[in-house]
């Protein structure tokens, strides 16, 4: 359907160059998969860099304070229409939320970027949306996602690492992750003044599990699952991935983790990384 | 059902003639109608003069700044039963809302004038209520609704145009409704600072369309599906339009607009009007 | 199962005296059961005495303004295993409430004493929780609910009477409750500035009525059902008791109410008490 799409673009072409680039600027999208782009990115930043076109869309975007990183792409594979052009667009999440919410499942979205005016054309059901989008010149640059070495690594059901972590934040606003090596348990524990819980996670409610060493691993329970600390107000990376998402999560004693999980049939794979907790000792 | 109610009444005249105006000042409706009319006209004031008897019911009610207005009247047919008498009385809305919310559906609500106490008793399900009636004469007079010459008028499902005009407030305060006589299109626009939004009802989504001219008509989105502007609070008089109701719109430039759909099997009717906003140019 | 239970943790006894007792101070209960016992007490008290064993549980609490008392029995019939020993705890009751809130229906839910620690350990589904104690010698002294001389006494759904009361509640801040002997009705009352509301529980509404005279007693509404009055906050008595249970109530003039419900299949009973409100005459 792109190919047929990418044709019809080109006879377009023959009478006016003027407007191809513009016809090639246009992307066509299932509502459900901008959706899960647009909730992920949410969680860190209020605006980002989006890079649509032929390529699919690729978006990299960390929060203020540096702790928390979301890398995004979208194959082509998962567009109704990608179009031979590419282009890069500054845009304000909550606002571009807003725009697609009339649209759901697999309504197709169609996004046309407007060089001379800098903007975006949002267009679904009966809805358009001219768009302004932000000068990329005045955002910050996009983060590079380092390699690391993490040697514990294990995948579960994102629904139940998330309800582990929410069962720390009942005592404390940090989570331990500590893997056994012996016995092939994850067990995920809030330490509080008084109270201590553990949640573990049996070898048989993880798809995988490779742990080189016994190691725990310290981190921010507001920024993984939700909630508020020292003034500020967190909504949390892994709220919007769904119960039932296979979630890939790695780490190592104070080192970032790095969680990976896929979306759009596995056209769409995120990859989120948290700086540690340093224990005090 | 009426008449059996009438004649029965007219026994209990026979030995007390005192008594006689209260057993008819007494009418039967259903929970469900009468909760509509509460509903709409909560929408734009907290106490309304009803008028209640062998005509059914009217009330009409102005917002204080007088924005808009809405005219409800119910006929006989839809009432269990009306009683030969009528009586006006005025009720805070927001307590006779209370008071009638453990009947529902078709359950039956008696309302019975007390024109010794200015009170009216509702009685429903096991419940009864000795509720004070609003001294007429220190209520605000009710509002003629004047005609009008509105050339632009269009038939659309009540939900569809509320999702178009909520679409609106995404980006501004004020919606236009712009009639476009050759494609038979209505487009409901919102101009923001930076964005623009537009929700196009094409022909087959309106049951029925007239345009006379190509006019463009601004209002307030607040009045129309609530929300707040200038420190005001609006709860939108399309809110009790349920999606699935025929609303029948009618505009032109630079004049209110008027709305009107039925209730109660076409029993009752209501016609909202509301005042333009005029576009500064 | 319970003699089961007992038996393994008398062969564990045989080789270590001194882990014997800590054996035996461990419960296993229903995560329904003992949800309905917190959530009931929590409408009264922040914190509570358990006492958990060979008995089953029982547990007794009143507000801190003397007005409403709650008491709570669970017999050892209602439990997985209840041990042979017996522990008092002092336990908070929001932290409990949320410890066991992933466990529900008929997950256990595994109660361990630890004398040299005065914590419990909490163990359902995969979680595992130390929770500290609190020193029941700094709590304040269990209450002893009075026998008192009630004649007035009806048993109804909880939910009508619930509904009754919530009526009340949109004129006064006070419910009265009036049994006619005559014709066998309850009439649940409230008084307000301009409006009066009643509710009338008929004869057939009531699996259960004997008044032995025409009794008018009042209540405080915010104590039963919930809401706000003079600055504090209440969470209501009867808020806990769903809908389809069996509510007897026992009254008279100037008397303390009781209210009594039973839960877990009849192994569980609470038995709440009410202060009156006096009538000013």
């Amino acid at each position: 359907m792109a190919a047929a799409d990418a044709e019809e673009t080109e006879d377009e072409q023959t009478p006016d160059v003027e407007s191809a680039p513009i016809g090639n600027l246009s992307v066509v999208i299932r509502a459900e998969v901008l959706q899960q782009v647009v909730d992920q990115l949410l969680t860190v930043v209020d605006e980002a860099i989006f890079r649509l076109g032929y390529d699919g869309l690729s978006v990299t975007a960390v929060d203020p304070a540096n702790v928390a990183m979301v890398d995004i792409g979208v194959e082509p594979g998962a567009f109704e229409s990608v179009g031979e052009g590419m282009f890069p667009i500054g845009l304000n999440l909550q606002r571009l939320d807003d725009y697609i919410d009339g649209a759901s499942g697999a309504d197709p979205i169609t996004l046309t970027f407007q060089p001379e005016t800098l903007s975006v054309e949002i267009e679904h059901t009966n809805v358009e949306v001219e768009m302004a989008g932000i000068n990329t010149d005045m955002m910050r640059d996009e983060p590079d996602i380092p390699d690391l070495d993490l040697d514990s690594e294990f995948t579960a059901d994102a629904g139940l690492v998330t309800e582990a972590i929410e069962n720390s934040a009942l005592v404390s606003d940090h989570v331990e992750l500590e893997s056994a090596v012996d016995d092939g348990k994850l067990v995920i524990c809030g330490h509080g003044d008084t109270d201590d819980i553990k949640t573990v996670l049996e070898p048989d409610e993880m798809s995988e599990a490779n742990f080189a060493s016994d190691a725990v691993a310290m981190y921010s329970v507001p920024y993984l699952t939700g909630g508020s600390t020292q003034g500020s107000k967190y909504s949390g990376i892994l709220k919007p991935v769904s119960s039932g998402t296979d979630l890939q999560v790695r780490f190592a004693e104070d080192t970032p983790m790095k969680m990976d999980y896929e979306f759009a049939d596995g056209f769409g794979t995120v990859q989120m990384m948290l700086a540690p907790r340093i224990q005090s000792r």
